[in-house]
């Protein structure tokens, strides 16, 4: 059995995740945290009586063995610092956290002896479509991206195809590239790190990403689409389970898949 | 009995199109025409006795109905002003003429009341491709194409998908383009005619194009792939069959899909 | 501006739709219908205060232009019987009409000099891959179907696909078909008229279809997905505008797409 | 360097290799074997002078590091047991060796301490997908898959795709199968391990497979292409390379995939 506190409860992600740790049998959901809330009865919320609602980060807390962090970019500092040294593992979802306070966490998780893990992307599919592309781009250096969103995604390309690309290209041996003259520019993609991608943006869309490679006489394409965020919830279990298997803390759910 | 003479003969599309004459039951070949050829047997080219094989232009060549070039740039405008003017329906596979050639050349067809077909592209997957999407978009206005090509190809994006665009930007309704913020350049294709265009390049590919449509709740693709110019011959055979029934000089083998 | 009466405005389908009426500029909606509601008001419901509820069919609906039914395998025919009789235009998406049925509202369409159409499915990219398979057949008369559903769908192959296949099969030469043996059973998919119809089910998808079609050196598919019903409103809305111009009570959305 | 013996030269895939083995810095083709051969001399065969040309097996063979054996399926077995017996490590790409043969064989290599790889399928993408599809089923156990091949192809489902689904089904805990009414018999495919495989057969296609993957909210979808045989010979180069480093007489490409 796994002692779950669920930190930012009030959220999408955080309700869902309560969801989650509710319904799997060898999850156990020991408390809630979101320093907003006034009301600390559970039953306010939906949850059992000997769940603890918390609106502040105190010594009760201990009892849990996993922090799940769905809070905010300003709190998720402060809370992954108070989850190591009660020696919680944190898993985390929150984005916000930059290099400097990324290094001061690791260290704390090594001096803590408290393994965690940052999660960017929860989604199995586009963790093992990077994993997989990695792979391949061994095999076949030459390789493009396409990723297609829904029509309000501002910027171009997507994070999850700059990581595609920078795993690829730190993985293959640099091809020549082949020459090409746009007609009209832009036509040839973006490129980053000699990698092209191409950024798609229509309405029906929700968010998909392709890796397309070609050798001689030959294509390998990876392809992944999320519907909805239902999908997020799947990594999230994976990473409770196995995040303290890890012996640091580490960044990128590609660290529990085996 | 369909009449035909093949100009350029000898070319690879020449050769393929005199093996399609001679397979094809309802068709006929009275002629090959090359001005560089020396020897006028038609044994010499695996041609049966009562082929003749011409060296230049002449009055023998009248019995044709129909042309069909397969030339050089440079020959096919006098080859095309030839056959109209003989009463020969020219099927044109030919590159190379200019607007102001063309412009004769439908007034030709006109006074000689004898019609004609350029064609830009025999394949039939392409033409019915660029057909469904002009149609599509008037209830898709939201669009993107991507073509993707060996890596050979120098030229971006191709000449299929700048008239795809073309056909689709006369077709719809100019719907508000989506903004965007590319961090890395080029990340959102070329625009054309206002719809995006992202180009791929790689080995293994031939020649493939794709017209995603997007709409609320669904999405519309319409894909098309060349693998080879065997495909062309279908177009070869309609475009014979019927450029008889056209009024003018056409530009376009959608002119004789129904 | 078009006065419409939603007929099953209390379901999902007619929920939504009352919606489309309301946000459409040149829509009004006059009247809603369920013989099910007891309370009239229109304020109960979300509707303006000169939009008429009506539990039961009678004559002061007869202000409405448009009919769109909604309702129940049980009501329909009844209801659209009803609408012809007072010269509205029904528009109908509710399935369970039988042959029987359809013959006596077509004949009384025709006496009553009122049109109609009759919608299986409104979502346009469906309509729209049927009506292009069924053209793109007459060329490519080698052709398989694939469709992909989520898990629950118990039936296969889906209704959709067995309509395509049945256009297909109208539409095209019979090719030869491909002799094969099967060392697993069903590998080579259904059988329905002369066509190969795949049907794959997995979670996480919703619905789509794709027709592939093969020839010489070439391929065309036609791929639609179905993310949501918020599709089918852009279906609906044509239907409303359309209706008036068609000649007859008419089956399939395809008869307004021009 | 590696030196190599190409068994079966004058066959289509032996020619290709002989030209692999030309073309590569550090292959050097010590000499080529078939029983068919009357003339002895390289020059006959294109070869360079110091290629021995063999029509029997002999220990002037043994100076090879590698024999890779594209012969016929008649002559597979005493090749390979040959190899094995002069200390030459075998690639086999030939088919037909038997279960006792194989067990034999292996053996053979133990006592011999030779290794050697048995590949039944050259091509890196068709491999990789196999490699990656049996790790994504760990993750995803619900999976399907579609293969897609030329008209021609007689057997269906394909081998590669039977392969792949008895990988996937020995990787993934086995999950509920949905159920389903198929009212066109076949609809849903063949039932091999549990898993769904559909065969489409299609003019224009050459040999291509899909995987399909579908979880709560996401797909995943690895596609493999092969156009020609020409991708083949990427496979041959990387087993003649790592064959040594192996352990044993190995089957299939992937185990010199790392």
């Amino acid at each position: 059995m796994i002692n779950v506190i669920v930190a930012g409860f009030r959220g999408s992600m955080g309700q869902k995740t309560v969801e989650l740790v509710k319904q799997t049998a060898d999850f156990h959901l020991v408390g809630v945290y979101s320093p907003h809330v006034t009301e600390l009865q559970p039953q306010k919320y939906g949850l059992a009586d000997d769940v603890q609602v918390f609106n502040h980060l105190g010594t009760e807390m201990k009892s849990a063995d996993v922090w799940i962090d769905f809070s905010t970019p300003t709190a998720v500092f402060e809370n992954t610092k108070f989850a190591l040294k009660s020696h919680i593992h944190p898993v985390v979802g929150t984005s916000g956290l930059n290099e400097a306070q990324l290094t001061e966490l690791k260290a704390l998780a090594k001096t803590q002896q408290t393994s965690g893990l940052i999660v960017p992307n929860f989604g199995i599919s586009a963790v093992l479509l990077m994993k997989f592309a990695k792979e391949a781009a061994t095999y076949f250096p030459d390789v493009e991206i396409i990723e297609m969103h829904h029509e309000d995604k501002l910027d171009a390309p997507s994070g999850t195809a700059l990581s595609t690309a920078q795993a690829i290209s730190e993985a293959r041996k640099a091809p020549v590239q082949p020459e090409f003259k746009e007609s009209v520019k832009g036509a040839r993609g973006a490129d980053y790190q000699g990698i092209r991608i191409h950024s798609v943006r229509l309405p029906g869309y929700v968010a998909h990403e392709q890796v397309l490679f070609g050798g001689a006489g030959e294509a390998l394409t990876i392809r992944q689409d999320s519907f909805n965020r239902d999908s997020f919830m799947k990594g999230v279990a994976i990473a409770v389970r196995q995040v303290a298997t890890l012996s640091e803390l580490a960044v990128g759910l590609e660290n529990v898949l085996n």
